[in-house]
């Protein structure tokens, strides 16, 4: 932690600045700039409270962070990348994961048909979404709870891990026995029960980055998890709000891949989603991902076979065909970028 | 509901269109203009389900909604203003209401002074918060859920309303028999377990934008809680995120007070909080927001005696003798714009 | 400037980067901490070459700038608050200058005339817009060029400073000759050579920060014109841009003025614009802005009088009548917070 | 346009718009909804004057515009791709075209010598920038208006086109008659005389989105050089702001490319810039910018011996070897979707 003085701040106070350091049980650096002097003080500067008492002290101007607030989350202690097994795929190696699945499990031959026709596609992971979009108290999708069985025959009949939401405390334990993995949505990424319950699972979880919410909130939600011991947390990128009121204000942030795997050592997976149904933005996004270093992707397939054969222009998912021909493109990208697929 | 058609739609697309909609059991009018066609549908547009329909005919470019996507929360349905009696107080009048309280209840005996001290300064309400921040892993504060009786021995011993904090749907039983109101903060706007649950208690509620959230999601997330028949709801302006990095990256909306007040006929308060101890931002925000017309405003106070007899530029919280300076400031400017405090 | 070093950087690193500063002339000063070490650098760090140089080096993760990157806009070399001189009133010190104009001026006699109302409801400048708009192509507003001789007229009728925009180097020197101060718009604050023949006219200027600058860009620009000699540079905020749709994206930033305060000797003034004709917008961005501590606020006033007569709700602008009891309630706010009007 | 009445809206009010709008010359359809009456305007809504009437009489709530502001630049009038010839490339057809040069020319032997061994990479134009960045008037780099002649020289060495930035209507002839192509930055790109300046020399133009502007901005931008007859016109998207502190608060808007594609038959390229030096970004930067549809790259070199001959990360940009490596990838990553590099 660096303390920053006033412009003219005197000695007495730099003094005063040192001795409250040197009571807290750390040492202080002081150094005379020409404009101003800085107090550097060593030690661990993750306790807030330290904090709040620095700054308040008289002729303190601000403080600058030196480390990272997330400690297990960061590659500071954890140098290593995590790698997690999951099904016969190992997460955060060279095999970029490909998890697919309708928006919303409507009914339980819909998605077993789903499934069965993935698997024969190669993919790794099933998307078991149970709710759906909850964004209006009008709209109901998916099957609710009762739909947790069929995750169960999902997986028997494919082998293929399966990815659920959990979206409530309540909801974990029941989730993690019928489910190999948990995702976290973007509107939960700081609902703390939640992570609490995650975090004491000890099940795999995939946690969403709002769209408004920094990279470093992420990582600091992902620390929760992450300091009830349960060590399998992937981060996932998802859009990012702009100021532009075109696609629904989002765009996908692909730097923040990048940014992320030099901040932390945990797999990053990047949820595609359906784009809108524009497979050029599906494209893009997915290609962009994979050559930022990606170790997964999300995406939504259109399940409901008579919306599956009307025209592109007449859907908001992709079709099987369609989806076929992308994991195509994206095998190419990944070996251009020395991933596989 | 407009649709609008691609530019060399055909007529047989449109008049497609219009057959859709017409097998919806709603009503079609095609206009014609110079360069495109456009479909206005005449019915109920708040069901998701026909948009997606027809977003995806051929020949269809988008759609436009013309009315409100919430409907209990608007003033589309519901011109006149909900008040709500609070206390002595009928919240939604000409009264600006006054909610003060320390960051977190750290100690019975120190929040029944504070509360003493701010009832004979004439405040209307005690904010009673049980956990303060919870943005780190390793920082706690407050008494956390055994504070709830010292919200009620607050409330007895002064006769204010108390205003309390509820995290996860468990909670709100607890909150609602211990204190007067429920205050539901940013990040768990969209925790829509939650929102049911406050939905279904009938208690009086306090909904904060998150920092990141739209106008338009504040009011989809009240909604749920007014759908489940809870009409006691109050919105909460607080900081919005903007790209600066000064002043953690957050501003006060003060354009949005009046921009909800036209959407929405529910109490409009504004969360002033700690301001970063600069009494000049929290005069401004609080001037700004009665100035805009928020009919309360939501205040911290430093409640430790020590740290509250230290100068100004040593604290991050008002003390009991700004906050009094304060008021009587505000008091002018509610006068200015012809609301009382 | 604080060099930071990645985690587990080598001692042989760590004197590499001490050789490299004092090679500048500068002096290095090695604190190692628990998880990090740092490097304070002390001297001149205003020279963008070194950084670069520094933080190429092997071992160094990023830089932390201790001192702003603007030296004569800034408090730390001036603490003393710049007061200008401006007519009658001296900008930046207790009266808060309240100047009014047109949206554009569009022909002599009117704007005239709406000089001569101002000048009696007692403003303390005029604004002359000779172009208005300039977002579309399409649509022209103002006199343009032919305008400026009015402006001169204004002025002599009225003994009020006038003040007028400037888009390109080419006007300053007419814009100068005719005008008391130069307005720089949002869209030409990183117009460069505009800054510097503002620069090196010496005339009172006004820079208005985009709508999607930073507040250390606006400094940045502000240190443009500054560094060609002119120190009669005042700074404008007007509205910033947000992800919400509503109100065109755009909402009044109140923190930023005391946040500017604090940064820089400079006065500050607002442009509270017409914010869409809605009286309350008007009256919350004002007196947020004067509670603030702004030194002056620019309002947009209707100066058709077939326009002016008719009912608020058809109209984007105030009219005279409505000004003056605005004027009455900013002057009640500015009391409050004791400042004079 | 569509004209929205408030709820409760009059009929008489409602014939009230339909009348205003016929004395405009243009035609009214009025639509009774179950909540709202709407009027639907049929004529040529890109003046804002009818706007400004209509939304002032009584009873109107909001104006929706039906058609884009913008007219020459947009799909609907023009659904063809525009294609520009640029030396031996047709920039807005298959081939991606590569740009390359180094942050600023410095020397003359320096940028020639760099623009003798990109011909050899084969990139398709030459990036010769006289000013570097002007974000401090402290820091100067470049050779500035003296290098215009090295550009013809690097021109008839290389046989390849020359991309020079103009930054003030002034320089707009000079830079016209020393390079191909004229470069407009994102800090320029509302600089109206500018835009003219550039829209009367009928010379090809790059028009870079600012890193806060929203794509309508940039359109409209772009249709003030075409309304001035130059329809050589290439517009550019670079980085956009976030509210992220981590690289900058900068992110590469990967959706902006097919939405804009979707919106303008102008060509679209992408600033990749110096992306920090990091290899991982600027590949999936470009990875990303080719999938989504991108019609060429703008990269940025070291052109400074000694300072490519550093490891990549003492270095900001990359080096010769590591764009022959990059180039290679993204030949890849354009045949993986059906474009050539």
């Amino acid at each position: 932690m660096i303390v920053i003085m006033e412009v003219g701040a005197t000695q007495s106070q730099v003094a005063n600045v040192a001795t409250h350091v040197q009571a807290m049980g750390l040492s202080a650096h002081i150094i005379e700039g020409q404009e101003r002097t800085i107090v550097a003080v060593v030690g661990d500067e993750r306790s807030e409270v330290d904090r709040d008492v620095l700054t308040a002290l008289e002729g303190v101007e601000r403080m600058m962070p030196v480390l990272a607030p997330y400690k297990i989350a960061g590659r500071e202690v954890h140098p290593a990348n995590t790698v997690i097994a999951l099904g016969s795929l190992t997460l955060g190696e060279q095999k970029v994961m490909i998890a697919v699945g309708p928006r919303a499990v409507e009914t339980r031959e819909q998605y077993l048909t789903t499934a069965k026709q993935l698997q024969r596609l190669g993919v790794d992971a099933l998307l078991g979404s149970l709710f759906g979009s909850r964004e209006s108290p009008y709209v109901r999708e998916g099957m609710g709870g009762d739909g947790l069985d069929v995750l169960v025959e999902a997986h028997n009949l494919t082998d293929l891990p399966v990815i659920t939401e959990v979206d409530e405390p309540e909801g974990v334990a029941a989730a993690a026995r019928f489910a190999d993995v948990l995702l976290i949505n973007g509107h939960s990424m700081q609902n703390y029960a939640l992570l609490k319950a995650v975090g004491q699972s000890q099940h795999t979880a995939i946690l969403k980055r709002g769209a408004f919410n920094t990279m470093e909130e992420l990582l600091m939600a992902a620390e929760y998890i992450l300091s009830y011991g349960n060590r399998r947390v992937v981060l996932c990128e998802s859009g990012i709000r702009t100021s532009d009121a075109y696609t629904r204000n989002t765009t996908f942030d692909v730097n923040a891949v990048a940014v992320l795997k030099s901040k932390t050592h945990l797999p990053i997976v990047v949820d595609v989603g359906r784009a809108a149904g524009r497979t050029d933005l599906v494209a893009a996004i997915a290609g962009g991902a994979v050559a930022a270093g990606a170790d997964g992707l999300l995406l939504e397939i259109e399940d409901d076979p008579d919306a599956a054969a009307r025209p592109i222009t007449e859907r908001h998912r992709l079709n099987l065909a369609e989806l076929e021909i992308l994991l195509r493109t994206l095998k190419r990208i990944a070996g251009a970028v020395n991933r596989t697929l």
